[in-house]
């Protein structure tokens, strides 16, 4: 499956999504200036990046926004005040999670909106909701992709099962979603064919988002990409939760088309994500991670290890390895 | 030739080599304490490695012996103090430079020495040279594997070249060795095909010596082992030469060998290794090493950045991209 000439040409299909914001707000709860904000913008503009995710579309009944960044709510005035009337080849991407977003008031129609792509996650056991939040979407003008987390732990059959229901609706991406980092490269070559089979019969395409628990979020962004996977997902070094994602800048290097520029990627690193880490803002690949990545378990036990300032990596295993 | 069934089962041949003195080495001048080198020597005890790589036996003319510590020579009664008889199943390596070793008369008989395996480097245009010490160090009894740096910028003629002539040498294993950091898993595939063929043909097995410039150590390292590669280097917390390597935490993790243990691997990075990093001991995956990956140069400007404690990446890439 894997296209060693993929190399040297490329295929026009490919899309980058740069998740900075929404995976790495889970970091710093959102709150991103907007210096940053609009410098990312810039960047994505000047990398040829092809979709910049701003955050949640996350529901104001159940979250405190006094609790978090803009970001986590996008409100389409904030996303409005960074972009204007964002007259580029940049589309605009949020996420709305099942069952954490008022999706029929908080989501407008497509013509009002400076949003472009509503990006719907979804456990396995909320297939319905998402198809629901799909249609609404998908009915008010946007593209729609889906994101099915935590699939490496659940079975073949189910996963089956929901794509057969997904490939129903008028969901445009079906999105492999490694949320644990559990996965290695020959499972993901695995899972790539199944939803590209998937895919193919339902005229959908198929995109990837990788955690960095075991370093193999690049590794699997690029397997994935060499078996036919067209929507890669990417943060600028890494931001995201936990171990973090697969870095814009590895990946800006990797592909060929000519339109994508690493340097804009290598200057917003630089300049603006190593200062957030000067800052004391910690992600990004640790003994901690790969430990719940390797038992295939929620990092959110890691990443209260991490916010602890706990430094007894062994202690952590013991216990890690107690809750399997 | 990947082999995904090799996720639940594994390969007999497959070995692991802990490089961590050796490449570790060259980032602290191959200053470790006694304390340290001994706690390592246990630890790979415990984890099942299966060789242990104590250092260089460089030449003391060529090098000041005052300004490295005792394993940029690798005296064999200074491993003795350590490893006793070594009446383990852990093997004890040596690397010998072409051209850096006197080892006609710095190796002696392996009878008479606590060393198993003699790791001859050579570059591509010192093919003759590496022969005869290959033939020095199998006259002598010891195991002999050769690597072959730098291949990311040599023609596949000239590799092939280079393979029909060790492979008419008593040397066991033909090492690929991504010395910049430049490869993706794709061209270590087609490597490793190449790589396996020649070793076949004179029956000798192949190994693998990944680097992190790109992330991709671990990556690069698990795709060879799909595609037949039998030994495996590591190091813990990767510590090595600028962006480091595979890390032997995640390949202990990764591999399906009942013999091989992660937990005592955990214990020595929880314990050692970070608090090497806590000293002020630098190294591993960052931009400038990314940069030199990615444009397939030496990283010798990347750590002369790491060195000069310099922060400004975009300036380091403008000066490295102006080298090509």
């Amino acid at each position: 499956m894997k296209e060693i000439h993929n190399l040297m040409a490329f295929r026009p299909g490919v899309k980058v999504v740069d998740a900075t914001l929404r995976d790495g707000g889970l970091v710093n709860d959102f709150y991103f200036t907007d210096e940053f904000v609009k410098a990312l913008y810039l960047a994505n503009l000047r990398a040829g990046v092809d979709y910049m995710e701003f955050g949640y579309k996350a529901s104001t009944e159940m979250f405190d926004v006094n609790k978090f960044g803009k970001w986590k709510f996008c409100r389409d005035e904030d996303i409005r005040a960074i972009v204007g009337e964002n007259a580029t080849d940049l589309k605009i991407a949020v996420m709305a999670d099942v069952g954490r977003c008022d999706y029929k008031t908080d989501i407008i129609n497509r013509k009002d909106s400076p949003i472009d792509l509503i990006r719907v996650a979804t456990y396995l056991n909320t297939i319905p909701a998402a198809v629901d939040m799909i249609e609404d979407a998908h009915n008010k003008g946007y593209e729609v992709s889906c994101n099915i987390m935590a699939i490496s732990n659940t079975q073949e059959g189910d996963l089956k099962a929901a794509l057969n229901i997904l490939g129903q609706s008028p969901v445009d991406v079906f999105y492999i979603v490694d949320s644990y980092g559990a996965l290695y490269p020959e499972q993901i070559a695995r899972l790539a064919d199944m939803f590209m089979e998937m895919a193919a019969k339902y005229g959908k395409t198929v995109g990837i988002h990788a955690h960095d628990n075991q370093k193999l979020a690049f590794a699997n962004t690029i397997e994935a990409v060499g078996d036919g996977v067209d929507w890669l997902d990417a943060t600028y070094a890494s931001m995201g939760r936990g171990a973090g994602n697969c870095a814009m800048e590895l990946l800006l290097g990797f592909l060929r088309n000519p339109k994508y520029n690493v340097y804009p990627a290598y200057q917003f690193v630089d300049k603006y994500m190593n200062a957030l880490k000067k800052e004391g803002t910690v992600w990004g690949y640790d003994l901690q991670y790969l430990m719940t990545g390797l038992l295939n378990q929620h990092p959110r036990s890691a990443i209260q290890f991490t916010k602890d300032g706990r430094t007894d990596y062994t202690e952590f295993y013991r216990e890690v390895v107690a809750m399997d």
